[in-house]
C-alpha cells in the first residue's frame, strides 16, 4: 500500500466547509457505500492500547428517533437526518476486556497467542494498577471522542454534513436503546446526512481563535 | 466553496495506512507546508459550542524534548519524531471564558455584540448550572481529543506518521513547560513525523474488532 499523499489544500477545504449542521434536509439520504466509509471510519479509529473500548450505535428506527429526540432537547437534527449514531463507551473496562483484544489480535496476526503475552501482562498490569489516576469511563469516552473525530473527518471529505450532539439525557438514551444491560453507555450523539438549503448557518464565517492564540511553539 | 467529494477509498486507504508509530526516523523532518496544514486541523477541529478550550504546545527545543521523554516513560517517539505537540486543556473552563470567545464571534461574523447576546447568556447558563453533572476539565479534555483524532487524521491524508501517547506524567509535563501558571494542562501528547525502516509494527495487521461486533444497527 503505497503513502497517502493528498494535496494540503484539499484537507483544509474539507475542514472549512465542515460545521455543526443544525438543519438538515430530511429527503437527501446518505448512500450506502458512503456510509460504508463513514462506518469504516468509526471502527479504524485509534484508541489506547487499541482496546477500543465502544460500540456505535446507529438508529433507523423512526419512531425510536423521535423518542430520543426528545431525550436530546428536541434537536431535529436528531429525526432529520439521514443517520443517527449514538457513540457508547463499553462500562468499566477493565483487565478482563484485555483476552477477547489479545485473542483477536493472535487470529488478525495469524501468530500464536503464547507471543502476546506480553502484551497482555502490560495492559492487564496497566487495567489493575493505573500509573496515574484513572476513571475507566472517562478514559473510554476519551477514545470515543477520537472516533467522533474520525467520523466528522471522513464526513467532511466525502462531502457529508453532520451535527455532534453532547445535549442529551444519558440514561434516558440508555433506557430506550437498551445499552446498560449490554454494558455500555451512551457518551455523545451524531447525526449526519446534508445541510437544508434553509440553514443559515451554513454560510457563516468559521469562529476560530487565531493561529498564534491556541498554536505555542517552544523554541 | 465546492462540497468535497473525496473517493471513499482514498479515505480508507490512509485509515489503513496510519498506525501508532514507535518508531520514528530521526532524521526526516515535516516539511514547513505539510505542518501548517496540521497544524491547522488542530485549530479547525470541533468543539462544545466552538469555545475551543486549548492549546497546543508545539516543542522544539531539543534539551526539553529530552526531558519530556524522561516523564513520559521514555518512550523515544518523544525525542526522535520530527515533532512532538503536547495537547493541552484550558483549566476550569467557566462561564468567564464565553467573553472572549463571543467577542471573537462579533468580530469574525461582523455582526453586533449584541446581537450574539442569547447566544452567550445560553453557553453562560450551561456552564453556570449544566443540565447534568458536568467536570469542565473532562469535558475539555474530550473536546481535546476530537482535536487529536483531526490531527491524525490530516497526518494520515498527508503521508506523515503520528504517535499519541497517554503515558507521561502530567504534573512534570506541566512543570517543564510552564502549563499550570498559564492555565492550562496536558491532557495527551502526539509526535508526528516519519516511520523509520526499522519499525517492525509498520507492516502488522491492523486489529480492529469485526464491524458487526462494534456497529450495531436498530432497525
Amino acid at each position: 500500500m503505497g503513502t497517502p499523499s493528498l494535496a494540503a489544500d484539499q484537507i483544509l477545504e474539507a475542514l472549512y466547509w465542515r460545521y455543526a449542521t443544525k438543519k438538515f434536509d430530511p429527503d437527501k439520504a446518505i448512500p450506502n457505500q458512503t456510509w460504508q466509509s463513514l462506518e469504516q471510519s468509526l471502527r479504524l479509529a485509534p484508541s489506547s492500547f487499541g482496546l477500543q473500548p465502544w460500540k456505535f450505535v446507529v438508529v433507523r428506527n423512526s419512531q425510536l428517533r423521535q423518542r430520543l429526540r426528545a431525550a436530546a432537547w428536541d434537536q431535529s437534527q436528531v429525526t432529520e437526518a439521514s443517520h443517527l449514531v449514538v457513540l457508547t463507551i463499553k462500562t468499566s473496562v477493565g483487565p478482563r476486556d484485555v483476552d477477547p483484544y489479545v485473542n483477536h489480535m493472535a487470529e488478525v496476526r495469524d501468530t500464536d497467542r503464547k507471543n502476546l503475552e506480553g502484551l497482555e501482562t502490560m495492559i492487564k498490569g496497566f487495567l489493575k494498577e493505573p500509573p496515574y489516576p484513572l476513571d475507566p469511563d472517562a478514559w473510554s469516552t476519551r477514545q470515543v471522542y477520537i472516533a467522533l473525530g474520525f467520523f466528522l473527518y471522513s464526513a467532511a471529505m466525502l462531502g457529508v454534513d453532520t451535527c455532534p450532539m453532547e445535549g442529551f439525557d444519558p440514561d434516558q438514551v440508555n433506557e430506550l436503546l437498551g445499552l446498560t444491560d449490554q454494558g455500555y453507555s451512551a457518551v455523545v450523539l451524531c447525526a449526519a446526512g446534508y445541510r437544508s438549503a434553509a440553514d443559515k448557518y451554513a454560510d457563516m464565517a468559521k469562529v476560530r481563535y487565531e493561529t498564534e492564540d491556541v498554536v505555542q511553539y517552544v523554541d
